[in-house]
Formats: C-alpha cells, sequence, structure tokens
C-alpha cells in the first residue's frame, strides 16, 4: 500500500482538483467520500483508487478488488473533505460513457436545469429507487458529480446511467421511439392521474424557481400537473419527482 | 415607526434570543426571515412585529395591517441571519396554540424524530400541498421553528396547525375516533397500494436512518411500505411522505 505525508505530493494535488467540476470533466473520473459510497462504488465497479486516512486504517470489512489503495495523513484526507465531520475515506471513480446502458431503456427521468444539489441528489437516489432506467440531465443543472449531489443520491449514481444531454435532442429522440415525453407544468397541463400508468415514459422536470424550460415544455407529448389541495404554492422539486415517478410507473 | 441603531439595545437583544429553541418556546413566539415568509405570515394575520434594514427600507408592496414595523441597521439586520445572503426583513411570530383547529381535522401527518431540518420543512410544505389538516410533530424531530425548517417549509407553517405532541397519545386518541393510522415501515407492512385512499387518516412517517420507533409501530392500525424497484436502499423520507400522502388523500 502505498503511504503519502506530503500534501504538496502530485498526486495529492490531483484529487484535490477533482473538487472542480472542470478537472472531473477532464479526466472522465470524480472524488466520492464517506463508507457507504465507496462501499457502493466498490461493488459496481467503478473505482480507481481508494484513499484512506491512517487516523481510520484500512476498514476490514471492506472488499477493495482490484483498486488501488493509498493511506495518507490525517491532514492530507481532511483537506479533501466538504464535510464538517470528515470520515477519512475517500475514492476516485470513473465517470460512465454518455451512452452505456441507454439503448434498452424504456423508462427515464429528464432533468432541466435543476439547480439544488439536494434535490438533484435526490432526484437521482428516488429514480434509482422507481426503478428508472436512466437519467438524463440538461444544461443549467448542477453537476452531477458536486459532492453535495453524491451525498444526496447515496450511492445510486452507481446504481443507473446519469447522461448529460441536450434535452431538446432527447425528447425528440424518445418520441422517435414511440416513447412518451411528459413535461410538468403549472398551466395548460393535465392532472397526473388522467395519465395511465406505462411500461416506457419519460418524465421531465424542471428547475426550482422557473420550472422547466417553455421551449421544451412545448416540444413533450403531454404536460402534467400535480394538484394543489393546500395552500403552498408548489411541490418541492424532488418530492413531485417522487409522486410522478412513482404514479407512472406500471 | 422605531429605529434602532445599537445592537446593545433590549430589544435587538431578543429577537436574537429568538434564534435559540428555547426562546422560542418560553415567548411562544419565532423570528422568520425574507419578503416571501413575511409575506405570507402577515396575509395569516400571525406577525406581532416587522423589522426591516435600513439598506432596503420599507418595501411598498407589503401590506404590513396591524403589526408593528422597526427599522434597524445593516449590522443588526444580517446579526438576526443565518444565510449568507440576508434579504434584510425580519418578523416575529404568534406559534399556534396546541389545540387550534385540530377538533374537526380528518387528515393527519405525524412524523416521528426527524432530524434534518430540511426535510421536516419540505414534509410540512407537502403535507399543505396535500391539503392535509394537521401536522404533529413528536419527540426527538428537529424544532419545527428552527430557521432551515422555516424556509424549506416556505410559508406552510402559516397555513396549517403543527403541533409538538406524544405521539403514543396521540395514535391512542385518532383510533378511538375511528380514524386509521397507518405507519411506514419495511418490515411486517403491505404494500401501499393495497391501502385504499380514504376522507380521513393519519400517516406516521419517522427518522431518516431509523424510522419509526418500533413501539410506536405497533400501535399503527396498519404499517405501510413503499416498493424500492431498483438497488437504492430506501427513499428519502420526505419524497416517502408526498408519495403517500397523495396516493391516500382522497
Amino acid at each position: 500500500m502505498k503511504y503519502i505525508q506530503s500534501s504538496q505530493n502530485p498526486q495529492v494535488k490531483q484529487w484535490k482538483k477533482l473538487l472542480t467540476k472542470k478537472e472531473r470533466d477532464r479526466s472522465e473520473t470524480f472524488l466520492i467520500e464517506g463508507f457507504h459510497l465507496v462501499e457502493e462504488a466498490l461493488k459496481e465497479n467503478q473505482v480507481v483508487e481508494v484513499i484512506i486516512s491512517e487516523k481510520i486504517g484500512m476498514p476490514s470489512r471492506l472488499d477493495i478488488g482490484s483498486a488501488s489503495v493509498t493511506m495518507v495523513t490525517e491532514e492530507i484526507a481532511d483537506s479533501l473533505s466538504d464535510t464538517e465531520t470528515p470520515q477519512g475515506i475517500y475514492a476516485v471513480c470513473r465517470q460512465l460513457k454518455t451512452d452505456d446502458g441507454v439503448s434498452n431503456a424504456k423508462t427515464f427521468l429528464l432533468i432541466d436545469a435543476v439547480q439544488d444539489p439536494g434535490n438533484l441528489g435526490t432526484m437521482i437516489r428516488t429514480a434509482d429507487a422507481a426503478g428508472i432506467d436512466a437519467v438524463i440531465v440538461g444544461r443549467g443543472s448542477v453537476d452531477v458529480y458536486n459532492s453535495k449531489v453524491l451525498r444526496s443520491a447515496q450511492g445510486s449514481h452507481f446504481h443507473l446511467p446519469i447522461i448529460r444531454g441536450d434535452l431538446e435532442n432527447w425528447i425528440q429522440e424518445l418520441k422517435e421511439k414511440n416513447i412518451p415525453v411528459y413535461g410538468t407544468a403549472l398551466e395548460g397541463a393535465s392532472t397526473y392521474t388522467d395519465i395511465p400508468a406505462a411500461e416506457s415514459f419519460a418524465l421531465m422536470v424542471g428547475n426550482e424557481g422557473g420550472g422547466i424550460n417553455k421551449d421544451l415544455l412545448m416540444k413533450t407529448t403531454a404536460n402534467l400537473y400535480i394538484p394543489i389541495y393546500g395552500k403552498s404554492e408548489s411541490l418541492n422539486v424532488a418530492v413531485a419527482t417522487g409522486i410522478l415517478l412513482y404514479y407512472l410507473k406500471k
């Protein structure tokens, strides 16, 4: 096992760069933190290397497989964390390539410009729970490999393909494959319970404040609405996603 | 309009004390921040006084009604905020008394030990949207008047009664009124779609990690389960609440 003591070590500098979207995109990797996430990533063979603080030592119940392991000082380990109570365990993981495992997908979640990392992560976790085949994240959303998105998704990044793409193109492609695309909107929309549950569909949800871009809404098969029975103005976007996915999924 | 320049002013000290649960409980008031929340509170006549930073001045479109208004320096205003970008407007509001408006309530959300303020606030907002009549929050949950809970609930605190109470007593009382109480559990539970939607029901949800206390689960009418179709271990508690409330509500 390698052991690194200097925060000036080039490998430490490279790990820290993974805290930026730019370097994650360039290297097609990302950094995860915490025992649960590392365990999920190892299970799914997505890990390039594991980084462990000498303070915690090698957890005996972790099945490392073929991943390399590096031990580092507590100071280096903490410098890779954005939480207040770092767990001392990290992994560098591979990003899935754009078209891995989606050619046969029948159910999709399309996400337009969701900006809160907790919301985006929770939506990915919810899509996973609902058995959705792929998540497509459009422009204007927070980066899917942002550390808070990863934390909120609780490992679902390793369970289903999460693809960054142009939603306009995706809507067109899905419709050509006879997969209905449902937007969510407050005006000119049908109550969601008017739509039948189905074996294949794509649900599109949008920005916390403004909803889905109007140009995209005009291209959908139909647009849905969740009735508000009380006095609140709207639902949280992750909650709305859960209600709709569990309703639509056959 | 009063104008306060000194952070040593006793009234400023009193407002700051409202950042603690202890003082909120003693005074039966709480502090809200931001234009949207203050507007909602004024609409529902829950405001004791409005506090405005001299930096923003009195917003012309705010209908103050009978509430008193105090102008303060930007420094004082910012000291009342726990956000990074304070909006410069606050209000001291009355807490609803325990039994306001629940004697005729037919639908309830019972919350056992939910600790994340964002989750609790989102659950209150979701209960409001679903037209639930009252929210009962048991011991071990984050304070319902915590500033992050208030922010996530987006004004729903002013739309429906939110009551702190003993869940065991509540379950018994509801059952005596022939209102079925549904817990949520992973074991020994029915798939939620096996339960019919109804005019009256109480849904109980629990802690993010451990779920509902086992003693409470044994006292319910039935316990429900949301199937997980993918590989995630569970759903976020606010998302689960949304799926179940929108399913159960007739």
